[in-house]
């Protein structure tokens, strides 16, 4: 169940392709985890997420993309460092882009619920 | 996990509201089957959801938003006819008018990633 929210809006938006490929918040918050800590252990602790689930989910994204989002240097352990592609970079941005424009494209209708709300429901 | 699609785009739109009020894809499609069916059974049925879960939802609906969206005439069981309110009805036709505007929003984005992943995906 989503969380309650302070402000109103979007919450979850995803998008898939054919070929069992989807990018969603989750998916987004990893790469954007792992661009930023070089490291897909540390990504994944900053979700509250496992090791094991946070690497499944990057071999979902590398397997649903069809070739890397994410590389690992694998300097002995499974657990060394790791950065994006291009072509994971490239994915991020476009989804953040596709949040921030499903946020201005729905923000009248946001609005328009959230009066309506205030007068019909009780809180 | 979210089921193939044949063609790329919007699968999933939750926009959240203060208060643990949201609507997503399922509840949307939820009010609409009330709404075309009278019936929580019937809609809950299209959907392959048990009543019991139909109900839970419709509860959670007409809790989250504050007053009816749902309203049921008990002409006996609790299975007898339903119909959306006029915040129902308002609610459905603004979802359905937010996805609208997302699929619009974010195609020239889904058409990239697309074409980006016809060249470096292996499929």
């Amino acid at each position: 169940m989503p969380k309650a929210v302070a402000a109103p809006g979007l919450s979850h938006l995803r998008v898939s392709f054919p070929g069992e490929f989807y990018m969603g918040p989750g998916r987004a918050d990893l790469l954007q985890g792992i661009a930023e800590t070089g490291s897909i252990s540390a990504a994944g602790k900053r979700m509250d997420m496992s090791y094991k689930r946070a690497w499944g989910l990057v071999q979902a994204l590398n397997e649903g993309w069809g070739s890397p989002l994410v590389t690992t240097s694998r300097g002995g352990t499974a657990q060394g460092g790791a950065s994006l592609t291009e072509d994971g970079t490239f994915v991020l941005e476009r989804y953040r882009a596709m949040q921030q424009a499903t946020r201005d494209a729905i923000a009248a209708d946001v609005a328009a619920i959230s009066k309506r709300r205030d007068i019909s429901g009780k809180k």
